[in-house]
């Protein structure tokens, strides 16, 4: 375990490939391995890409890769289908996308599936993210599909959230509405080439306009925005600048609008350090994550209790013969950890 | 407290009023009030009714709820709104439906608001019908605005989910798609005299033709189908019978097609107890609502060990300066919970 740690941290990108896999199917020891992996971490700059299918993420961020590369920047692409059955491999061998960067360890790519829970996809994304962090990729690109809350939970991974928008249909910028449009800190519209995409850009340009007058900063909404007014009564007022969120044309398959949209890319990451937002960004996810694993972990011991207890369906034979009722089910299922909990804390 | 439950036992409609109002609040005492009152609960049809705000969803439960009352049944109805910040006795208030029912108390309205989360609005809203079950109530109607997540959740309380469709927009249509098409066990078209209502029908008969396929029965979806393969092996046939939800046309507001609506609704009564539908869903429910309070309560545990151990704020500080990791902060907080557990499951 302690040898793939060192492998890794020594840059042998076969013990990172085994350790994300060992991160996406949930492998004994993948928490241990995390936990160790957390210290070396803090040191890359992390983006989020999403947007529905068809918007050209895939060639955006291969392009994107590549042009990080050409400055002699490390990349980590992680690529993330909620909605997909394949397992990381069989994605990974089907991009065309590896065509254009096959063989060049400098931009590592790998592809995660929604093996387990949407949830723990959540968590595992976040885990591969501290391994990439880790290893030493400077740039890490969380690549994900769609505008549900699912892929909203995803792109939080990043201190920079790029969101593509396909031109022409009038659906697309509606369906920014459902959450996505709160999050991106740069909007791209790729296919720039094609019809109807100077009136999407238009259509943006009105959505973010009524955005804009809440004077977000960052893209973690209220907490941010919470956690400012705390830093301002410290003395600083480095908060008061807020980011416009930038439109950005591109046509991804002809490489044009790339290094403008990097140059974004770089001036939203200047932003984070010379605001704090970065920081305030990492510890409101931390805290989230902290809450999560809690959650998930206490699921997990209350389900071992109620299966110690007779499990389910016979708890449901006693409620639907009126013997007990829900309320008491559960009180009597977890008796036993407040009692040890009552123990424990007892002055 | 057990006053308090006699007396809606006996028929006090302020008691009942006040176990709501705990119930709503969570005050101290409700899960005792609750758990006491659930052996007298199983004689009531709950009907749901959703659909988008201007379906006609307030009109038409007044009528029904009227006819219901004309042809002595006793009615309780329960609306939610999972997005209005009013508390139950302002909106009850405003309700314009209160003239045509008022001092009427074989028609006790309430309304609930998101007070607490959603998800305790969901459970609220099942012990709200507990309490209306338990006080004797014939039908117990709970209807709720919207069509998200969280109103599915809330019209699940129910045995038979109706689902109001306002004519002529197809972005209403559209909408259904969004889950709430397969929780549908009846169609509404209110306001059947708009322009539009025909091609509303139209475009609902399609969808549901293209669900019916599933031969789903009931409407708990994949559970219920899972539990019709168990019940046959035991060597009952009944539950091949499956249920084509009807789409009905109602003007409510001039009462038009509400006799028609409730002789759908009693068509699904009917088929509930036939099929043997409606004990599984109740199953379904009892289990649901079981694993929602444990990670609820649960959930409540671990908040509080987590601030006994300093707080998610002391956390964060230490995961940032990297003198932990949220896996290690998270197996600290558990650490005793686990403890004690292994000692009380020693053999």
């Amino acid at each position: 375990m302690t040898d793939l740690v060192d492998d890794l941290l020594a840059g042998k990108h076969s013990a990172l490939a085994r350790v994300i896999t060992k991160i996406e199917n949930r492998a004994p020891g993948y928490r241990e391995i995390v936990s160790e992996l957390h210290q070396h971490t803090g040191d890359a700059d992390v983006v989020g890409v999403t947007g529905s299918p068809g918007a050209g993420k895939s060639t955006l961020v291969d392009k994107v890769a590549a042009e990080y590369r050409d400055r002699g920047l490390t990349v980590g692409v992680i690529a993330i289908d909620p909605s997909s059955p394949y397992s990381g491999g069989a994605v990974l061998g089907d991009r065309i996308r590896m065509a254009s960067n096959a063989g060049d360890m400098d931009v590592f790519f790998r592809s995660m599936s929604a093996r387990g829970s949407l949830g723990g996809l959540s968590t595992a994304t976040t885990d591969a993210v501290t391994a990439l962090d880790a290893f030493g990729k400077d740039v890490i690109i969380v690549e994900t599909v769609g505008a549900g809350q699912n892929e909203v939970d995803i792109v939080r991974t990043a201190d920079t959230v790029a969101v593509l928008v396909p031109p022409g249909s009038g659906d697309d910028v509606q369906m920014l509405k459902a959450g996505i449009l709160e999050i991106g800190d740069v909007f791209v519209v790729n296919k720039a080439d094609l019809d109807g995409a100077d009136r999407t850009v238009q259509q943006l340009r009105e959505m973010l306009q009524g955005r804009s007058g809440a004077g977000k900063a960052g893209h973690h909404g209220a907490v941010a925005t919470a956690e400012q007014g705390e830093a301002a009564t410290e003395g600083t007022d480095d908060t008061d600048e807020t980011w416009d969120p930038p439109i950005v044309e591109t046509v991804a398959n002809r490489s044009e609008g790339v290094e403008a949209f990097i140059s974004v890319l770089e001036d939203h990451s200047e932003f984070l350090d010379r605001t704090g937002a970065r920081e305030r960004q990492a510890r409101d996810r931390f805290a989230a994550e902290i809450r999560t694993l809690l959650r998930e972990d206490a699921n997990e011991l209350v389900a071992g209790e109620l299966a110690r207890h007779g499990g389910i369906e016979s708890a449901v034979d006693d409620v639907m013969a009126r013997e007990t009722d829900p309320y008491t089910v559960v009180d009597e299922v977890l008796a036993p950890l407040r009692e040890c909990l009552d123990a424990e804390n007892a002055p």
